[in-house]
């Protein structure tokens, strides 16, 4: 890979634009496009110094004024000798630059590529480099923590504990091989392995239950607002996001598709799905948008189930069996709406319901649970609807190392499925070598985490997916 | 104004972002929530170097790994200390950072406040600080031309020039009233005086008659397309923009709104304004589309005006007294349209309306006309027709200093008449003290371009259309 890239790396609008260039080339390149305003030459600076002065056109027309900031191989972004060129932010001078750039010699850079070069030069392992996309995406607090610990290494680290952790293993087993003739030895070290090889089936495990909630930080937890029609959903939910999204009228049934609507609660993203109401109906129409809301809700995290609190008590008895079936991997908030215009007593309301719930033979409703009044309306218990939300996120330290990546879940499930081949080999008194063979196995996936065993096709995959000019 | 400065500088998106920091605060202000990789204090770093490091919040969890570029008073953009810190391009990051330096100190920047400061600390003047705003908003080379010459002091060289000559009148003009009490006495000096400012009035009017074009430069140039409906107009447009952005179908009066498009045509951008047809209506609402239309036209530098080749001869002699009045300021392009479906000859018919409009004792039709054959649907003279429109700006040299800003035409204006009562008191052997007035006002007009005189409202007015981060 000898050949300089170069690529426009900020986003349209704004004040200062710039461009970025890597390889062999960038220095040169850009000298020849570049007149420095003191009469200094590029490649005599120093690395991570900035030179004021001119970029001019092949008729020595000034195109912009600018700052060129030089970085020499290996200590910069991509290990590279980099330049970045930062410009008025004119997409004509932008544009304008980049094509100087390329008659002289440099290609535009395609998607990821100063990244996937950084990885490939050893600036990054692929795990960090994928956190690169993250932290460029996260919308809250928790998503950026979660990648901005990525990208500090957070996963490679805890690989390079399991590494050592399986090297170990793998020494003993060698030991256990060396004296495979002697089938009467007792081996002490045999429970050793047995534990060592549980230690790291249970870390594993731990790092796979944090994915679920983890990845739904990073695109924002999904929550699904369910009801009976006109219960109130289009109202919470515009209360919720702060803005009048979704139409609200006093007509049974007006929201007949799915609206999503992001809001960040105390740093955490939240996906809010306004759904369809839930009832029987002989509209067509209407009748899709009731199946698409299970669809929704079985997708959801959090199930917001909103009920008219004047005849709560009716429509919970009639289709709690529905919903129940429908979210029992959720947490369910059941919210008894229109405090402002029904002043009947929740406490009585939610004792019933409860008893309901507990009534559940089949124990549909033994999951999460929590149920109180609101007024979507008015606001009230809105905030403590928030702090429901809120705790709901609490369980995931986001100071750990959290799995958000579906690449990564994969490979860490792989290697646990093999790891669970050579515990249960070990309890099998398997031959040494089929347990070497899993154990291989379990490596490779780790390996494949932080990049050092991936084809070409997946790094392809992995880059193609960032921006132009990371 | 001591206060220290801070403002995102990048558009929404991209792989990199900026915050720029300027103020005697500001690398005290970075320091604190920075940490260099090596350790380094910015304070001790030398102006135009970058620093890799963390920015940090006050739990001390890391916010971004990011390079800060350290420039110190005066040798920076504003004239005082500045800093860019260059992140990750993620909005959640960029508003995170700017949050902490707004709590160590920092204000955010109102738009335009770095340029501001850089023309209060005499970096730029008024000139080259308006000029900054032009560049970014330049969407073609001839428009980026002006205000790049612009931004590099072309007005202000002008000026200057300008200036010197109104000094040596000046000094011309002492040299009289020293020796006014000798009446009798024939100055040699006085024609001098009298070629020089007649000089110094044509150079003005020189500047003047640039900016009709370098406005117009600068926002597109307006080309009205007219013409009876159903003429192919919007198929003109269509093919002009390559795209479909008008409506276009086979019922007459399609055409309703005014619709404006921009395209680049050997490097300078055109505005066309595609308009209802003009003909005989009843239909209130097609009524209010051809007033539109005429009220476009009288606006437009340039006018397409799209005749079906089939009956040109009788719709030319019908209502070209009426476009003659409405575009005698205006350069006119008569095309005979639809070459694909007529074989009607062509010549005879150019021959025709020449005659016609040579004819016309009036002489209205005596501006700039081009008349000849199209097909807008299969492209047949679309080439000729974009040289003529790109012949129409070759009769300004984008490469002198053009007047492209209405600010800077009002007082050059305003200038000239003060010239012009200098002119007149010296042939009317007016009184030198009166003449001083005059030279005075001419002088304080000019000294309003580069910002020598303004007032704070002048200036709040020019900076308030900048974007925050300039």
């Amino acid at each position: 890979m000898n050949n300089t890239i170069c690529a426009i790396a900020t986003g349209q609008g704004g004040a200062i634009g710039i461009i970025r260039i890597s390889g062999n080339n960038a220095i040169p390149a850009t000298q020849k496009i570049f007149r420095s305003a003191s009469g200094q030459e590029l490649s005599l600076q120093k690395g991570y110094t900035i030179i004021y002065g001119t970029i001019i056109d092949t008729t020595n027309s000034v195109i912009d004024e600018v700052l060129v900031s030089v970085f020499k191989a290996p200590h910069s972004y991509t290990g590279e000798d980099c330049v970045e060129i930062s410009c008025h932010a004119s997409s004509y001078i932008l544009q304008k630059i980049s094509e100087l750039l390329i008659n002289n010699g440099c290609a535009a850079a395609r998607p990821g590529e100063f990244t996937q070069r950084a990885f490939l030069n050893g600036k990054l392992d692929l795990s960090q480099a994928e956190a690169v996309a993250d932290v460029i995406a996260a919308q809250s607090a928790s998503a950026h923590k979660i990648a901005i610990n990525q990208i500090r290494g957070g996963i490679s680290k805890e690989l390079q504990k399991l590494r050592e952790q399986l090297l170990h293993i793998k020494s003993l087993l060698e030991l256990e091989l060396d004296f495979s003739d002697h089938e009467d030895l007792e081996f002490a070290d045999k429970e050793e392995l047995m534990a060592l090889a549980k230690h790291i089936n249970a870390e594993i495990d731990r790092l796979l239950g944090t994915f679920k909630l983890g990845n739904a930080i990073k695109n924002g937890i999904p929550v699904a607002i369910i009801g009976d029609t006109n219960a109130g959903k289009s109202t919470l939910l515009n209360r919720l996001v702060g803005e009048e999204r979704a139409i609200v009228s006093d007509i049974r049934g007006t929201t007949r598709d799915v609206i999503e609507d992001t809001v960040v609660i105390d740093g955490v993203l939240f996906r809010f799905i306004d759904t369809a109401g839930i009832r029987e109906t002989t509209d067509v129409i209407e009748q899709m948008g009731i199946d698409r809301t299970f669809s929704k809700l079985r997708q959801a995290e959090i199930v917001l189930w909103v009920v008219d609190l004047e005849h709560a008590d009716v429509e919970i008895a009639n289709i709690y069996k529905q919903i129940a079936s429908a979210t029992s991997d959720s947490k369910l908030i059941i919210l008894l709406n229109k405090t402002d215009i029904h002043d009947k007593d929740e406490s009585e309301i939610k004792e019933h319901v409860l008893s309901l719930i507990h009534s559940d033979t089949k124990n549909s409703f033994s999951h999460d649970i929590s149920i109180f009044a609101i007024s979507a309306k008015r606001g009230d218990g809105i905030d403590k609807l928030k702090a429901t939300l809120s705790e709901f996120t609490k369980r995931l330290n986001t100071e750990d190392v959290v799995l958000s990546n579906v690449r990564h879940f994969d490979a860490f499930k792989r290697a646990n499925e093999a790891l669970l081949r050579v515990i249960d080999g070990l309890q099998n008194a398997l031959s040494g070598e089929f347990i070497s063979q899993d154990l291989h196995e379990c490596t490779e996936a780790l390996g494949e985490i932080i990049g050092e065993v991936s084809s070409q096709e997946v790094l392809n995959n992995i880059f193609s997916k960032f921006c132009v000019g990371k």
